[in-house]
């Protein structure tokens, strides 16, 4: 039976510890070849859309379609379960109705979207961004990773056309209700399965701070203009500024050059910040970059700031929500800090989260875990979910 | 004839800027292939020595010998002038010597020191305290590079034996005199060529943080043990902390597993700290450590200090820093805050150092820099003090 361990070998990141699978790279391709392979012996068509999301059609396409389906790439040292839980359940949920001889009665599909972490080329949902126009297929395929690949460069390669990427209307317009079933990551689930009611408001920038590279022992302090100083200021300032449920992380330094015995010429930071609504976020960001600019300039350093990429709040469709918790036996609904492809597509079509429950809160990272007894519920819900959705 | 420009194409850092050259990396022994042909050009005999460095001598090997020479290797991303013009200058000085048909009365030989900047593998001037056991061999080859390969692995692919390696009495003890023409690292210097008077105390400190990795939208504030912001304070303290000369330095800072989207697990920050002697260096230190681990406690996370190299305030041997000075017909004597071969050598044989103007002051970055003239006038320095001493 298809379980999550058939790909607990693939991708293991040896370095930072848990996995490292990310849009494009070798691993995530070979975990596709799965996905596709899993779905023929199914007997589900595998589709691959023009923005390299993979789509696997138990019976023909059609409009008014049931989709679930999640992404099978990870943070960098991320954990087992968050993006491939929700792939593995749907293929296991399809199972289960197949046994007891389920047909849908609508066209039925489970996706895998692309670079939905943004671990590789700095883009969230990238996959679900392009599909319904949020980024245009030019920004997308500008993305570069640390080796200078760019999106585009990396599609191509992995066979997709960079000129026939961005908004896919015909793909979107299909979609009749979306249900991404996802591992829980925090400590809001005391019961095996709930359901999503919101997202935070959420945005990455990138700070980017320029001085003088030169000798960390021959410069006196005085002729410095080192942009690690400012650059640490703001990793301060962004804790300072993170009152009141609004979250702000930097997880991403990078000073360049980096050596231990060079002041750094610049030094970019990535601020990941979420707050409630747009006013508050937007207020955590002016304040930390308030924090920044003011430290750059007391170092005499620029700085250059740039918004990669930003989302409003996310209300899931209500209807839908209460529909599924009825569904599930009045399961809670529960408002997460995490961005979702789900999210991505909510702003255009009735989408639904499930949530498994997450004893410890810990997500992107190894150590992050629901029980098996938890992820077969998981599965079980799905089932019904989309039963009762596809009849 | 031989010239630094030789050297321009070696070795660019087309992510970082300017070069980054590393023991025993592929540029590294194209660098050292090179050596040894511009040697053997002029009739000098290389010798490979037990810890990776190189000996051209003009002459047969013997004690009391005139040394000169420095390294091939740069900082990452680093300039064009800082090892490679005391190699290049030691070459041009012989060419100056043998034109005019001297022959030196002593043994003489150019000698190239591997790792001197520990761009690769954290600890600088590797080959010089190979040679002068101020490090283990079976520390230094247990050093690793960012892709894991030890320093042992690196020198035994590039054909030396690690078991090998270690105090090197007999080609320590036949060093009369040693000389290290380099370029100045700071604006201490107002003609063309001077001598050095001292080196500051100087060390590296690796403060390794440990939190809990997890996700940046979906942990609460109050649930985080975020290593970024110890280490963020460490930096912030480092720099307070450097007053009245001292210095204090992060240059390389790698928050792991260093997503975006991720709360770090772990934090390692190098700091390079120097003073004018071995208690104010140390009391900088500790007041640097008392921060980190206040902030450290603050956050929730642990902390571990880690001393990997340390060197006492080097005093070059006067009677040989006068005599050269007055050879070279009264230049300045000047300290310095880089480290360097010399200054390890410093504690077992007579060393001096001739520095070559530096108009900016910029080093290890790509914007080092000396006029052709200063490099000209330095070789002709050079080749004045290597004949007065091997007469």
């Amino acid at each position: 039976m298809t379980d999550l361990a058939d790909l607990a070998s693939v991708g293991r990141d040896t370095r930072r510890g848990g996995y490292s699978r990310h849009g494009f790279d070798s691993v995530e391709l070979e975990l596709r070849t799965w996905f596709e392979e899993e779905a023929g012996r199914r007997g589900l068509d595998v589709e691959r859309d023009r923005n390299g999301n993979l789509w696997a059609w138990w019976g023909a396409p059609g409009p008014d379609a049931v989709i679930t389906g999640s992404h099978l790439d990870s943070v960098p040292g991320g954990g087992a379960f968050d993006g491939p839980l929700g792939v593995v359940s749907a293929l296991q949920a399809v199972d289960l109705l197949q046994a007891k001889g389920f047909r849908p009665a609508k066209p039925f599909a489970i996706v895998v979207f692309v670079e939905e972490e943004g671990g590789r080329f700095g883009v969230a949902c990238l996959g679900s961004r392009l599909l319904s126009g949020a980024i245009t297929p030019e920004a997308a395929c500008r993305l570069t990773d640390a080796d200078g690949v760019s999106f585009g460069e990396a599609a191509r390669a992995a066979g997709y056309d960079p000129a026939l990427m961005g908004r896919d209307p015909v793909a979107l317009q299909r979609i009749g209700r979306f249900v991404e079933l996802h591992v829980e990551q925090g400590r809001g689930l005391e019961v095996p399965v709930g359901v999503a009611s919101s997202i935070l408001a959420h945005g990455r920038w990138r700070f980017s701070f320029r001085g003088e590279g030169n000798h960390a022992g021959a410069t006196l302090i005085e002729d410095r203009r080192d942009p690690m100083i400012p650059a640490a200021q703001l990793v301060v300032a962004a804790r300072r500024a993170a009152t009141a449920g609004a979250r702000a992380t930097v997880g991403r330094l990078v000073p360049n050059p980096g050596g231990t015995n060079v002041i750094a010429s610049s030094v970019d930071v990535w601020l990941d910040a979420r707050a409630g609504d747009d006013a508050r976020t937007r207020e955590v960001v002016a304040e930390i970059t308030g924090a920044a600019r003011s430290a750059a300039a007391d170092e005499g350093c620029a700085v250059e700031v740039t918004e990669e990429s930003y989302g409003d709040t996310v209300h899931f469709d209500p209807a839908l929500r209460d529909e599924l918790a009825g569904v599930l036996g009045g399961v809670p609904a529960l408002p997460t800090g995490a961005g979702h492809d789900a999210g991505i597509l909510a702003a255009h079509v009735p989408t639904a989260m499930l949530f498994v429950r997450n004893p410890t809160g810990v997500s992107h990272a190894p150590e992050e875990y629901s029980s098996p007894e938890d992820c077969a519920a998981g599965v079980v819900a799905l089932a019904s979910t989309l039963e009762h959705l596809a009849r």
